[in-house]
C-alpha cells in the first residue's frame, strides 16, 4: 500500500513560495473557527524514521497560531506516567475543545516498537489495534477531529537521508534518543506499518499517507490535507454531537419484564451492633495490612461507590478509608465538572485522578453518572449515554489489564427506606445540610433511576470489574459487606504478595 | 521551648470517649462552613520521629469529612517533581478554596533533613526559614488558614516508642522509608527544631506544640486546636481579603516627576528588511543549538512576554519558537483563569505550567497581569496588587535559584503606533478578529497602564530576572532584539555546557 508514497512527488521552490502565504492565512482562519466551535483537534505524526517528523511539527507550529497548539512527544516518559495505566499519558496530552494537540507517534508508537522488538505476538498487536480503533472512535463521537499522518519514503531515500543526518553533526538527530534498528529492517518495518495503517484506517479517522522524500512536497501536502480536514469538520454540525456519532443502540424497553440482579437481592439482611463491631475491627485490621501489601507490590486499587441519595455511600467509604493509611488513598468526590473537565471527554476527569502504583483512589460517585443522572435528567443524549457502556467497559478493562484492582459498589436501598432517611435528615440538626430540594426531585424519578441502574449493572458488570450490589437498608450490614468485598478483592489479587 | 511538651499530659479513656462525639460534630460543622466560605485550609503535621504523625493524620481524616480533605506525604518525590523548582510539589499539593490539605512535613521537612545531614550551613537554613515565612504569609494574605502542628516528646518517651514500634512488625513503621538517624541525635534535632519553630512561629501562622506521648491527649489536643483555629478564621471577614492582610504599601504617586527605564528608550530604532532577514536567520540557528544544549544540560527556560495590545507579542514569540524544536517548548497563552485556577492563589496557574528540566515555557502574558490589567481595571484591590511585587520577585528568585533561565520582555510601543496598528487591523480581513471593543477601551486607559508598567519594571527588574524593555514600534527591530536577548541569556547561562 505504500507504493503511492514512493513515486517521487516534488514541489519546486517557486511553487512552494507561491502557495504558502495563502495556505497559512487559510489555516489560521480555520484554526480560529475551530477555537470558536470548540472542536478538539488531534494531529498524529507518524511514519518511517528519518522522514522529518520533527521538521513537519515545527512547520505546523510555525504555520498555525502556536498559542493554541500543544505538542507532545512521548520519549520522556516520567515515573508518574509509568506508575499508571498506559493510556494515562495520552489522556494527559489530549487537547481541550477548541485547541490543537500535535502528538508524535501517539498511541501507535509503542505497539509498533514492541512488535519490532519481538516482544509481542501478532494477536497481541491486533488486539492493541482494535483498542486504538475504539479509542479514536470514542474521541470522534465526542466531537474530536483526528488527523493521522503517515510519512513514508523508499528504502533508497531513507538510506540517503540517514547518511546525510549522520554527517550533519549539529542536527537534532544526534540529540534524540533513537536507534538504527528500523533502518536495517526497512522491509520488516514496512510490512508492520502496512498492517497497522490498514487496521486503523477507519472511515472516521483515516490515515493520510504522505511521501516524505521531498521536504517541500511533504510540508505542503500536510498543510493542504490539514486544511481540508479542518474545513470538512467545520462544515459539520456542532462539536457536541458529531455527525459521525452512530445512532445509539436502542435498549429493549420492556421494563415490566425486566429482571436483573437488583430484583434478586434479599433486602432484609441486617446485622446486630455487636457482630458489626467485631467484624468491622477484624476487617479493618486486615485491610490496613492489605493496603500496605498492595503498596509494596505496586498494585493500585480503584473503588467506585454509587447508590441513591441517602444510600449510605459516605458512611461506607469512611469505614474503608479509616482502615487505610491516609498516605495511601485519596477520595474523589464527583460533583459538577470544572470548566477544564468540561473541555474534555467525560472520562478525562476520572483518568486524571487515577492512583499511582500502589495507591488507592476512592470515587464517591463516578463515571457512571453518565448512565445514571445524566441519562435520567437528560444531560446526555440517548446517543451519548448509550455508547458510554462500551466506553466504560473499555476503560475498566484497561485498568484491570494494568493490574489495577477495580471494585464497584451499588448500595441498594428501597424507596421506603430512603423516605425514612430523608425525614431523619430533616429533623437532625447536623444532617439538615445533607438534604436538599434536589434530593426530593430525584426521588420522584425513582423508577427511571431504577431502570438506569438495572441497565448499568447488567451492561457493565464484567469479569475484570464486577459490580458488587449491596443490600443497604441496614447500614451496619452494608458497611461490613463493603469491607468484605474490598478485602476479598485485594486478598485475591495479592495472594502471591501476602506474606503470612 | 519544648519543656512544655514533656510534662506528661494525659487524657483518660473515659474523658476521650466523652469529648469526641461533640468534637467531631463541631469539626464537621466548621468544615462545612469553611467549604461555604471558601477558605483553603493547610494543616501541617510535623515533629519528632515516632510521635505518631501518621496516626494523627488518619484520625483527622476520620473526624473530618474526607471528601474535602487531601493528604500529601512528600516521601514519594516523582521525577516530574525533581525536574522543577523545589516548591513546585508544594504548589501542586495546596488545597483549593474551601478544602483542607493535610501535609506531612510540608516545606519544613527537607530544610531540617538537609541541616541534620550536615548538607547546609546555618545561614542557608535561616535563609530558607525566611523564605518559608514569606511563602506562608503570601498564602494567608490570599485567604488561607495555615495550622501548624509540632509533635514532641521527651527523649525517654521517644526511645520507648521506637522500641515498641520495632517489636510490632506489622506496623507501618517497617513500611515507611525512614532512618534511625534522628533518634540517635535527639538533642541535636531538638536544638534544630527549636531554631526552626521559633523562626517560623509568626503571629499569622503560629506553631501549635502538642505533647505526643499520650495518644488520646495528642489527638484530642489536635482536634480541639484545629476546631478553635477554624472558628477563629471563620469569625473573620470573607476569604478574599483576610484581615491578616497588611495595608498595602502606598506607592509614591508623583507621576509627573517619575522617570523610569521606559522614558529613556529611543523609540525610533528600526531595522531594514535585509539586515532583519540576515540576523534573524543567524540568531534562530544559534537559538536552535542553544535550546538543545539546554536540554542536555537540564536547564529550563522561562520567557515572559508583556506589552500593550498590538505590541507585537505574538509575532515576536513566533520568531523565538520557530527556532526551537517543538518538542522542547510550550507556549502558554494567559487569558481568563479557569475555575480550578481561580480556586487557588493567583500564582498557582503559572507554577503549574513551569517547564520540566531542559524545556522552555513561553508565557504570552503572565503573572504580571496582576500588576497591569488587574490593577488598572480594579480586578485586584490595591492591597492585593501592591503586595504582588514582592511575591513575584520571590517567585522568580526561586526559579533562578533552581537554575531556570528567566527573561522578561516588555514590548514597548507608542500610543500613536498603537493607533496605526489598530486601524490596520480593522481593515485587514484576516486581522479583524484581533481587534475588539475591549482593545479600544484599554487604549483609553493608556496613561494608567503606563503608570502600572513603570512601577512594574522598576519594582521587579532583578538581577536574576531582568526586564528587557524592547522599543517595538518597528517590528523587525523588536523581533531581532528579542532573539538577541534570548540567545544572550542562554549563551551566558550555558557557557560551560556549550561545546564548540
Amino acid at each position: 500500500m505504500f507504493e503511492a508514497a514512493k513515486v517521487g512527488r516534488k514541489v519546486s521552490k517557486a511553487d512552494f513560495k507561491a502557495r504558502v502565504p495563502a495556505l497559512r492565512a487559510e489555516l489560521l482562519e480555520a484554526q480560529r473557527q475551530v477555537a470558536a466551535t470548540g472542536v478538539p483537534v488531534v494531529i498524529i505524526v507518524s511514519g518511517v524514521q528519518a522522514a522529518g517528523k520533527g521538521e513537519v511539527v515545527d512547520r505546523l507550529n510555525h504555520w498555525l497560531d502556536p498559542r493554541w497548539v500543544q505538542t507532545t512527544a512521548f520519549w520522556d516518559e516520567s515515573d508518574e506516567d509509568r506508575d499508571r495505566p498506559r493510556y494515562w499519558r495520552f489522556w494527559r496530552s489530549l487537547p481541550p475543545r477548541g485547541e490543537v494537540g500535535v502528538l508524535f507517534g501517539a498511541w501507535y508508537q509503542s505497539p509498533m516498537d514492541d512488535h519490532m522488538a519481538g516482544d509481542v505476538s501478532d494477536s497481541t498487536l491486533d488486539a492493541e489495534l482494535s483498542r486504538i480503533e475504539d479509542f479514536e472512535r470514542m474521541l470522534i463521537c465526542d466531537g474530536a477531529l483526528i488527523v493521522k499522518f503517515w510519512f513514508h519514503m523508499s528504502e533508497r531515500d531513507q538510506k540517503r537521508r540517514f547518511k546525510a543526518l549522520s554527517r550533519e553533526d549539529r542536527s537534532r538527530w544526534t540529540n534524540l534518543p533513537t536507534s538504527s534498528t528500523f533502518a536495517a529492517h526497512y522491509q520488516r518495518f514496512e510490512r508492520l506499518a502496512e498492517r497497522v495503517v490498514r487496521a486503523t484506517d477507519t472511515g472516521m479517522a483515516p490515515w493520510y499517507l504522505i511521501e516524505a522524500s521531498n521536504r517541500r512536497y511533504r510540508d505542503l501536502a500536510v498543510g493542504e490535507t490539514l486544511l481540508s480536514t479542518l474545513r470538512a469538520r467545520l462544515a459539520q454540525a456542532g462539536a457536541d454531537e458529531a455527525v459521525h456519532a452512530p445512532g445509539g443502540p436502542v435498549l429493549p424497553n420492556v421494563a415490566g419484564a425486566r429482571r436483573t440482579l437488583l430484583d434478586d437481592i434479599n433486602m432484609d439482611q441486617a446485622m446486630a451492633t455487636d457482630e458489626y463491631k467485631r467484624r468491622l475491627k477484624a476487617l479493618q485490621a486486615e485491610l490496613n495490612e492489605l493496603a500496605w501489601t498492595a503498596y509494596k507490590a505496586k498494585r493500585s486499587t480503584v473503588l467506585v461507590f454509587e447508590g441513591p441519595d441517602a444510600g449510605g455511600k459516605g458512611g461506607a467509604i469512611r469505614r474503608v478509608t479509616a482502615a487505610v493509611d491516609s498516605r495511601l488513598y485519596r477520595t474523589i468526590q464527583i460533583a459538577a465538572p470544572t470548566d477544564e473537565e468540561r473541555a474534555h471527554h467525560y472520562l478525562w476527569r476520572f483518568w486524571r485522578h487515577l492512583p499511582r502504583a500502589g495507591r488507592m483512589t476512592v470515587y464517591d460517585r463516578s463515571w457512571y453518572g453518565r448512565v445514571l443522572v445524566e441519562r435520567v435528567e437528560g444531560f446526555a443524549t440517548p446517543t451519548q449515554w448509550s455508547r458510554s457502556y462500551f466506553e466504560i467497559n473499555e476503560f475498566e478493562e484497561q485498568l484491570a489489564n494494568a493490574g489495577v484492582i477495580v471494585v464497584k459498589f451499588w448500595l441498594n436501598i428501597t424507596k421506603d427506606e430512603q423516605l425514612v432517611r430523608f425525614k431523619e435528615r430533616e429533623v437532625t440538626p447536623h444532617k439538615q445540610h445533607k438534604i436538599t430540594a434536589e434530593d426530593w426531585r430525584n426521588r420522584e424519578k425513582w423508577d427511571e433511576y431504577n431502570d438506569a441502574v438495572n441497565d448499568m449493572v447488567s451492561r457493565t458488570s464484567t469479569r475484570h470489574a464486577p459490580w458488587v450490589v449491596i443490600p443497604a437498608n441496614d447500614k451496619l450490614f452494608a458497611r461490613v459487606a463493603v469491607l468484605e468485598a474490598v478485602t476479598e478483592a485485594l486478598r485475591t489479587a495479592l495472594k502471591d504478595d501476602v506474606t503470612s
